[in-house]
Order: structure tokens, then sequence, then C-alpha cells
């Protein structure tokens, strides 16, 4: 698809970690900001929005770190308002923090929309005009680059048009290089933004870069964005994952590739859109926040392929099924397993895991996996467990050893600290372990004592550390009462497998999550080298 | 936003059932989507697709169940495709299934792109035509109106407009009542399914009904079924919050709520739009997929403000920030608490509480918060213990027990079940309790142990339910070791109230937030009678 050739260079504005903070739940300190600040000028977006320089500690601790940094592609953008009503602009103490940053991009926010003079700030509308122009000039005198955000733009341009065209006049002449319209309350609809952003482009496109900033109440604030693209915006912001207030600000890791990869427009340096998968994975990792599977390009599931013809599809053809190659955004193809899924499907994954399956066998696995997904196994996150349940059926699952019992005591006294022991006992080959462990919790304590004897044989067991823990309690109007799914990553510093455990109780289904993640790593033609067992006695570790 | 209005009614086609099912981890039984069909009749679309009449004893049984139902709003459309190569319409067994079937509304897919004639299915473009009219004629001739759905049709537009447009008309001439332009891998952006749906609507708009199914691999599902309908689509194909594979399908119900709140055009009955979070909700919950707190209009967070200014304009005037009212669609606005809020949002909260907070008691409060939010504690979702927060901050916190130690014992032998006891000892004035229970898991043990406590000095406590438990291990980096975040849902069949417990040891912090729970029900003004203790004595429950 053509789309005029921007007369400006087209920039991408990373709003993450100011305005994506103010979503439910997000909150980063000082360090972690920083660690998504170089993340996202590895991707290389070219503008990143941190912040207010001085509005607590830890954003001061923040600008403080920023400062000491070389970036290598993005530029760092303070972030403010237009000044008090009742203060000139080279004295409002804000303003002032802002002149003072080191960051020469600066952007500042004012009003444009009556409802709000009125209601909300109580200024005079001619009074407005000079906030916006006194607060630009004055920052654009200090040596920066001003970006003007014009706040509720839309809803203003639909309820007093010339007076909207007037507040980023008014910016314009101050200075201001770039305006941007933003639809703070995600309540426009995509022809609206075009033809908004179409009239300003129109009217003010020669003398300043025009952006668009959109949030996504109706589910559009991609395609407002792109839509504001197309009617002349060449300044995109929008935040990573599309995290932010309410239903969050448009989603630029989406918005990066449908630029690229759809409107040919470049928008990162080359070769960089191949980062994008690992940028967003990062910055969930880093907020604590489960990632999106149906996140567009950079989710789990953004190429995944459940039903049977699909999959026929893309065996034969990529191109007939996927809309774009998963590699150019760094994301993979994935081929689910499940009730849907046909015999191609698992013989595929048995080669991956280097076993070979015929058809009457991969028909046994199929109904295996029903059976179990009746009783709420899900293999789609457990890769790890998936080729286990190959190995039993193929006769190839080597057990790691023979469990005669486990039991895990947790308990607090009034004052105390919560206490967790866990004893093992189990057989390998004709030798007998029982290993007493304590740990911050059940799975920690199980896992000491449970490594502290296999680990004696298969000593390469140490190296694995379990990165994830997931507990999912299952739907009670099933029937079978609540069933409890227990999810675990594991990972040895090079890969990661997923392993699964279910049952009624919680410890057990742990237990047995845990058992298939150490089993996993020590399956014939993967393990490591393998020590004789020490004579049976009982220690504590 | 006007917009043309369309001169045939409007109509919503819900694809959860089918389409939706291809979502990883989207599994139903028959029951369920009984249930989930009743409940989308209840809001009032007027199409829901349910699948294929045959494809496997499920299906069979839903159609068997569906057969027998009343239906206020809605008509089941039966899905299938067009006849295979080799046989004619009449003698295609899958056809004659549908044709046999109790639903008088049946959808067909068909093959339109080029690409897939030759690589996929390997059949020659005029044949094609003649698979297509076959099938519509042989279900019109049965009675039935057909809906013919041209898959992965704007890939087709853009490589060949000419022959894509011919297949609609082999469609419609055999009979169709409804032509859906589908974007089957979701490949394409707004403007260009305006432009295609324009020019469909143009040549075929006057003698058929023109339908967009759309997928949101390009984050632009709904922009696209709105700019479709914009083009003179009347027929928009979805599902219920977006579910399907991959990105997943169109989201219907954002699109139910633009279009009747943002573009004028009645989608529901009247009165309707209402239900429209409740529906959502149910859905998610059969699913047992966590609901999308950031999802439009029906999220839990979709209204929820948390920056301080922001609040500050909702008491003002809900207009000057919210783009609808919550109501409209059933939800409700929320304000969050953390570290961004100021005093006007405790002192609200509190007042929701019965309780009155001074401005120093408010402040004290926030820096309360602050700090447990940085030891992993968060209250936008356990409103119960953000209550006790407040009470014990302002002297009202009136504690059910007095805890002397709890204990758990889990352990499992060979080819056993899982065995879980818990023990708790607890002084309620000068009574000592000591109570022994069993469980099928840590948690249940332990509140069945409680209960039968305190139970005997406050019998309402019967009432109680736990209906939601998640557990959340928090970001190891911290430096803090892992932390455990359990969240606790309890219900007295009236009102749902959250409780959190944070720790490094999930039991010890299941352990606190079910104490929560329980003494969030029990404080002055909100309790049931008390009972005079029992003589103490160790008893088993």
């Amino acid at each position: 698809m053509t789309t005029s050739v921007p007369s400006r260079p087209f920039e991408l504005y990373d709003a993450t970690l100011r305005d994506g903070m103010q979503g439910e739940g997000m909150s980063l300190s000082a360090e972690e900001k920083l660690r998504v600040a170089r993340k996202l000028d590895e991707l290389g977006v070219h503008l990143i929005e941190a912040g207010f320089p001085a509005s607590n500690p830890k954003e001061q601790e923040l600008f403080a770190l920023l400062a000491q940094e070389t970036w290598e592609s993005s530029r760092i953008a303070a972030f403010g308002m237009t000044r008090r009503r009742d203060v000139r602009a080279d004295q409002d103490p804000a303003l002032r923090i802002l002149a003072d940053c080191f960051c020469d991009v600066t952007t500042i926010v004012g009003k444009t929309w009556g409802l709000h003079l009125e209601k909300v700030v109580r200024v005079d509308p001619a009074e407005n005009l000079r906030l916006i122009a006194d607060s630009v000039a004055f920052l654009v005198g200090e040596g920066k680059r001003v970006i003007y955000d014009a706040e509720h733009f839309f809803d203003a341009w639909r309820d007093d048009r010339e007076y909207a065209h007037r507040c980023l006049r008014a910016a314009v002449e101050a200075g201001a290089d770039t305006i941007t319209l933003c639809d703070t309350n995600g309540s426009s609809l995509p022809m609206q933004v075009h033809e908004a952003v179409r009239a300003v482009v129109d009217e003010l496109g020669e003398h300043v870069r025009v952006g668009i900033h959109a949030h996504d109440d109706a589910g559009c604030g991609v395609a407002n964005s792109l839509l504001a693209v197309q009617a002349g915006a060449t300044h995109v912001q929008g935040t990573t994952n599309g995290i932010g207030e309410r239903t969050g600000n448009a989603n630029l890791t989406t918005i990066t590739a449908d630029l690229e990869l759809k409107m040919g427009i470049r928008s990162l340096p080359e070769g960089r859109l191949a980062k994008l998968t690992e940028t967003a994975h990062f910055v969930d990792e880093l907020l604590n926040r489960p990632p999106r599977t149906t996140q567009p390009y950079v989710g789990r599931n953004a190429f995944a392929h459940k039903g049977g013809l699909h999959v026929a599809g893309i065996r034969a053809d990529a191109s007939t099924f996927e809309h774009v190659d998963p590699a150019t955004v760094g994301n993979a193809r994935d081929v689910l397993v499940s009730e849907l899924a046909g015999k191609g499907t698992v013989i595929e994954k048995a080669a991956e895991a280097g076993l070979s399956v015929d058809d009457a066998q991969a028909v046994r696995i199929i109904d295996r996996v029903k059976e179990l997904e009746h009783r709420g196994y899900q293999f789609e996150a457990a890769d790890g467990s998936f080729e286990l349940l190959l190995r039993r059926e193929t006769g190839t699952y080597d057990p790691l050893f023979t469990l005669e019992s486990w039991r895990v005591i947790v308990e607090q006294r009034a004052g105390g600290q919560v206490e967790t022991e866990a004893t093992i006992k189990i057989w390998i080959g004709d030798e007998r372990f029982v290993r007493t462990a304590e740990g911050n919790g059940p799975v920690h304590a199980l896992d000491r004592a449970l490594r502290s004897a296999i680990g004696q044989v298969h000593p390469h067991l140490s190296d694995i550390e379990l990165v994830n823990f997931k507990v999912r309690i299952l739907d009670e109007t099933k029937g079978t009462g609540a069933v409890t799914r227990v999810l675990i990553d594991a990972s040895d510093g090079n890969r990661t497998w997923g392993s699964i455990g279910v049952g009624e109780n919680l410890i057990g289904a742990s237990w047995d999550a845990l058992v298939e993640s150490l089993a996993w790593a020590e399956q014939p033609g993967r393990r490591g080298p393998q020590l004789a067992a020490a004579p049976a006695e009982v220690e504590s570790a």
C-alpha cells in the first residue's frame, strides 16, 4: 500500500516510562526504567519520554542515571505542562526544572478544549493561548526542542475547530518543533482522526511537524495512529505493548510493525525491526506483566495456527496463511497442540524433539492429549511436559527416580516467620534416598530436597533454575471440584521449557510439574554425564 | 458522527462458538456452549454461529440442545464450506448435513484467492466459481438463508480484483442473502478495507447484504469492521471479547459499543447495550479466561482513572475525561488506589466503606500504601484488604481472633492420593481454640479449620465462599528473593470482595489473604450476630 512520502523524517515517540506508568499495576524503579530506556535505544525509537525531572525522588534519580548514559539512537524527552496562570514562564518552577534538565527535547502538554478550560482549570480561552505561547517560547529560548501536546485535541476540534487551531498556532508561532494531536480520552474513531489531522496538516504542515497521540478506549488506538500518518502526521506517540491508563495508550509495538511492513514507512533504523519481539517481552518482564499471548506481531500466539486446515496450508506455503513472516519482527511460528490438531502436528512436534512417531502412535497421542485436556491439562505453554508425553507413548521416557513418598510441612507461630520443610523418599535404581530441605515455600523446599538427592546422580541438574511459576484454579462448575493447574518454566541458561501439573491439591500439582521440569532436562539425547549414586543415608539440605 | 443510514437492517453475527474456539486454550463443552448462546440471545445479537453440525460428538450434542431451545432475539447459524470438487452439491455429505440441520441460516466459506486455489486446494479458478454457485444454490433450494463467507477476500482483491468480484457474483446469483468479505489472515489496514468494501457495495450492494469478517493481526480488527460499515457493510462478524486464533477475531463487544455510542447505529434491541459488560464477563468466566482488565468498554479498568489530575477532573464532571458513561454498557467507573493517587481518592474510598478520614490520616494512609506496594502489595484488586488497611489506620479494625499458630501438612505416598491436613490454634477473647481439618489443598484445609473455630462465634461466616484464588510470583531481581502475592475473592452470594497476602511463602501469603477475607465480612457495621464461644477443646472437622 503506497502512502505519500513524509516530507520530514518519521519519528517514533515511546511514552512507556511516563504515560505508560499510569496503567494499573504499572510500577518501575529508577534502575528498571533505565534498563527499559536502554532496550528502547537498542530497538532504535527516536524519542523516549522519561517523565518530569523532579516530581518525586524516583524521578530525580532516574534523570540522574539517564544523564550519564550514552544513547545510540534515542533522545530522552522530559515531560511537563504549560505554565501556571499566575506566574511568568521564566518564573514558573516546573518550567525552570525543565529548562535546567539535561534533556534537549522537552514535551509540554496544554489545554485545547473549552470544556476543560471552563470546568477543570478555569482559565479564559484568550489567557490559555498566552499560557501556551509563553511556555513554548520560554523553553525554545532555553535551547530546547519543544514538542507541544494538545490535550483532548479531537474533542476540542469537534467542539470548536477554530479555537483548537488557534491553540496550535500559538505553539507553532512560539517556536514549537512538533504539535501532537492527543486523543486523550480515546473517544475518536479513525475517520474522525483522519479528518482532523488532515485539516491541521493542510494549515500548518509546512511550518511544523504534526504528531498523533492516541488511546485505545474505542479499540482504535493503532488504527487512529495509522490513519493520522496517512493524513500527514510524521510523529507517532504510543507505549510499548500499549500499556497505559484505562484501556491503554496506542500500541507503539504494533504501530511500528504496521508502518514498516504494511505502509512502507521506515520508522526504525535498518535491521532493527527484528528486535521488536524481544523488546516487547523485555518490557513485560520488567513490569511483571503476563505477556498478552494474542498481541499482534510479538505475542506468543501471533502466528500460532491451531486449526488442522491452516496447519496444512502453512506447511505448504507460509504466505497462504501468514500475513507477514514472523522472523521480520523477531517472532516465531508456533503450532499448537490441542484437540483441534491433526496427526501432522504431532509428527512435527515429535521430530523437533528428535523422536519419530508413526501414524498409529500419533492417533493414540492425540487421544491421550484430548483426555488430559478434559482433565485440565494444557500443553501449549508446557512443551517440556508434552515431550515427556510423547516419550511415554513411544517408550522412550526415562524416569529419574521412583517415588516412595514426599511431605511438606508449613507452619507459623505468632510473631514468627513462616517455616517450610520438605522430606522426600525416593529410589534411584537400588539406592534409596531420604532428604529433607527447608525453603522459602513448599515448591522451593521440595525442589531443594529432590535435587539434593538426584543431583548426586545427575550433577547437571544444579544448572537448572525455576524461572516462572503460575497457578490457576480451574472451573468448579465442571463438577470435579476445584482443580488446580500449575505451570513451571525452567531454564538452564540457554533454553527455557515449560511443564505442567494438574490436580485438586496445589502442592501435589506443583510436585508433578517440578518432577517433569527436571526429568525433561535429563532425557536420553539431552542429559549430562551421570555419576554413581552415593550410599543411602538420611541427610538434610 | 453521522453515517449514511444502512438500507438494510443492521446485523451482528457472533462467531464465538465456532471461529472463537480456534483460539489458544479455548475449549467448551456442549452444555457450556448452550449457556453462551443463551447469554448472547439475552444480549440480542442477530446471529450466533454455532459450528458444523456433525464434525464430532460434542458438536452433534450441541446442535441437539440448540434445536430444543426457544430463541428470543438470535437465530442460530450452522457453518460449513463449499462442496468438494468431485461431487455434486446435492451429494456432498457435508452440505447434506447442513441441509438437514434445524438451522434455517447457513454460512458457508469458499475460496477467493488465486494463491489458495493454486497451492492449497489445487482447484481451477473457473471450477471454483462452480463450487461456489452450486453450493449456494443447493442450500437456497433447501430453504436456507445462505451467508457466503469469501475467504481471504482482501488479499484476493488486491491480487486480482476482477476475479474476486466474480466469486462474489457467483454467490449472489445463486441466491446468497449475504456476502461476507473476510480478512482471514488479518493482513489488511483500515483504508484498504474501506476501499474494497466500497467497491463491492457499489457493484452489488443493491442486490445483496454486504458483511465484514476481520481479524486483529495488524491491531486493526475493530477499526476495519467500523470502516467497512462506513463503506456500506450492514453485517459484522466477530467474537465476544475478540477471542479467536492467533491475535483473535475482530472484537464484537467493542464493535457493538462503538456502533451504538459513536456511530449512531442501532445494532442491539433497545436497552440491551447495558448487558454488554455482564455478557463479556460471562463468556470469559466460562472460557476460564482471565478477563482483560484493559478491554474497551467492558474491562475492569476501562473507566478507571489513576492519575491525580484525572481523578480531580472526574469528580468535577465526568464528561471532562470519560469518553462515554460507563453505565451505558453496564460497566462502572473505578478509581484506583496507588502511589499516584491523592488524598481525594483515599477520602472517597473511605467514605464508600462508611469511614471518615481527615487529611492527616489520608496522608498517612497514602504513605502506608506506597510502603506496602514497594513490598509487593497491590490494592486495586483487593478492595477488602484496602478497607482493612483504612480501619487499621483509623483505629476501627476489629480482629476476629489472636493467632497462636497454624500448620499445614501435605503428603503423598507412591500410588496414593495427596493428603492435606491443617491445624490452627487461636484465641477469641479468653477462649482458646485448637482445630484440625482436612482439605483438597492447603488453603481449603486452613479455611475449614479456621472457620470451624471462628464460625462458632460468627455463624454468618458459613455463608462465605472463596470464589477465586490467584497466585503470582513477583520479580526476583528486586533483591528480596521471590515474593508471592496471593489474591482471594470471597463472596457471600450478594457481594464479592478481594483480599491480598504477600510474602516469601505461598502458604503464608494465602493464610494472610484468607484471614483478611473473613475479617472483612465481620467488621463493625457489617457483621452478622455473634454467639458466645463454646468451651475450648480439641476438635476435628
